[in-house]
């Protein structure tokens, strides 16, 4: 069987998109929210019609952590859906809940949809926003297998990939991968409230890489970190004792202290999955504006080269930049030939052409 | 008068790549290194000729800070150039060394040019890495003006933004906005260590952004780091004393604790100054491999818009993506207007178009 009608209560960034990803494969979708203008919004974006309590094969709860348990329970009362799922960035709680609750866990399996955007509500919605992402679902030994199976058909309908993990693992994982992180990112960038507009003026890329994500919204954060807040205490600690210890090695000249910490910190940068980090780069001189990156792309696609991300390096003041553009380790020598017989100047660089954005203040 | 001959000491990428820079300028360049090969590639990089003696305008020491007082007393016994500089990025050490060894301070211009590339070495060289860049210089109230002319010149040659500041607030500048941050993220991807494959793989684009500079060299951060010893441990104190305070508040439940911080960090966010600051972004799904985009930015330069940055999101094994456009504020509906118009899937978005990635595991 599969998903012919569903249900998205709560359509924010996170609902809205899960609703825009199931339109696309003609799932009928109903709306719910308590703001009747977040569903018009979603309506016009096309993510589906208003909820008039119609019965569908799958209820997707996506609100705030700390109301599913409560949004589930509510539902559940009613038989509106044959199996729930929920789409919070933390698990124990909202299952606690609704255990509190005495929700019938067999129809209900817990998921977190690992995606965002820097922009959050309907109409930055995307259908593709789950696209190749991790989907995390936490199922506990009483989930029925028939809603694992539904709930495993629409992370497939959104394009993303099922982590099947047991719901404090999950929330351990997230604070390690996600929450702590955010925190450090906050505190750095905090620290440069003690700095004179003369040391900010030579921050480079690095800081900006280090503290993007401090920039996120602190209202979003505070319910996130609340509902995760023992597993990235933990983390956070550990942080702290690494940096204190950093510091006290440095003021006795300690420096084999610092140089571990710095060897632990490749080694564990080296961990992280993901398309870029087996990429080459290809450093090329921009002579100019948008036109040269389009000749830059049109010369990569004769090449038979796939661009993986591309970073540009442009001064306001000068029209010259850099394009550094990452492929396949295998594809680079092609590509730089290629741009260079195209009359690019691309620099010579080292074999060892692996990334490693290591420099002071790039 | 102008600098008509040059002297570059260490011809590794920074001593290179000014070499280079020079190169372009028509002045006469010679290079001296340890390493002889260095010399080698940076002459076959047409970065200059071998040094034999030859006296210069101005000498460029561009060693490790440990060593620029002993070239420094070497160069000066000899009578080689008119003025001298360096480019170490610490400065407090290498003047009280400059001093102790007996140099004269009037010839001597402290500098550091805020530059780097993830690679090293005079291969890795480009004449335009400090295109743009600030370039801080230090002098002494002993120190010539005739000196700080020159170097001011090869500053400009360099295409670069000369920044003058005393030398201790220069190292407690660099120790805020670049090597403590570094230190931070070593102890982030060095947390990682403790995490199983399945944490690892519910990772983002935010924690790679954190911890990127963490894949930096650690026998070269080690020196960077001890030159700048008490100023960094100082910075990496306050940091994990917000850490430290982050953790316990969320272990007490205080959440405003950590709210603060959160929002004391996005207000420090907002100080770092770039290209970058203040775009907007313009989501595109991108359908497939290199020729979109080479579409996207035809488009681009059809609509006279300047694109100030890219960023890709595309998964390894689906083809379509998504491409963020950083482009000025006023820009952002012209080209979003223009992509829709030749066919691409623009999604709608809010009002507020400022940059902000702020969502867990984005």
């Amino acid at each position: 069987m599969t998903i012919e009608k569903a249900l998205v209560v709560g359509t924010g960034l996170i609902g809205a998109s899960v609703a825009l990803a199931l339109r696309e494969k003609r799932v009928a979708v109903y709306l719910s929210d308590i703001d009747a203008h977040a569903v018009w919004l979603a309506r016009e974006r096309g993510a589906g019609q208003e909820w008039t309590g119609e019965e569908v094969d799958l209820a997707v709860i996506a609100v705030a952590p700390h109301l599913v348990g409560e949004r589930l329970a509510e539902l559940q009362k009613q038989g509106v859906a044959g199996a729930y799922t929920d789409v919070a960035s933390v698990k124990v709680g909202p299952i606690a809940d609704a255990e509190r609750l005495g929700c019938d866990l067999t129809s209900y399996v817990p998921g977190h949809p690992l995606a965002g955007r820097e922009r959050s509500g309907p109409l930055a919605a995307r259908a593709d926003l789950f696209s190749g992402r991790p989907w995390a679902l936490c199922p506990g030994p009483e989930t029925d297998a028939g809603a694992v199976r539904r709930v495993l058909e629409l992370v497939s309908m959104c394009g993303a990939k099922a982590v099947t993990v047991g719901a404090a693992e999950h929330d351990a994982a997230v604070a390690l991968v996600s929450h702590a992180p955010h925190v450090v990112a906050s505190a750095v960038a905090a620290s440069l409230a003690g700095g004179g507009d003369v040391a900010l003026g030579l921050a480079g890329a690095g800081l900006r890489d280090v503290t993007r994500i401090a920039a996120g919204n602190p209202v979003l954060w505070r319910t996130i970190l609340a509902g995760n807040a023992l597993p990235v205490a933990g983390v956070l600690d550990r942080i702290a004792v690494d940096l204190a210890a950093a510091a006290s090695a440095l003021r006795s000249g300690d420096l084999e202290g610092v140089t571990d910490l710095l060897r632990r910190g490749v080694a564990g940068r080296g961990r992280i999955p993901g398309q870029h980090g087996g990429c080459a780069v290809v450093a090329v001189v921009l002579p100019d504006g948008p036109g040269e990156l389009a000749r830059l792309f049109a010369v990569a696609e004769l090449a038979e080269v796939t661009v993986e991300d591309v970073r540009l390096e442009r001064s306001t003041d000068r029209p010259a930049g850099v394009a550094e553009v990452s492929v396949r380790p295998e594809d680079a020598g092609r590509l730089a030939e290629a741009l260079r017989f195209h009359g690019w100047h691309v620099p010579a660089h080292d074999a060892d052409l692996s990334v490693g954005h290591g420099f002071p203040a790039r």
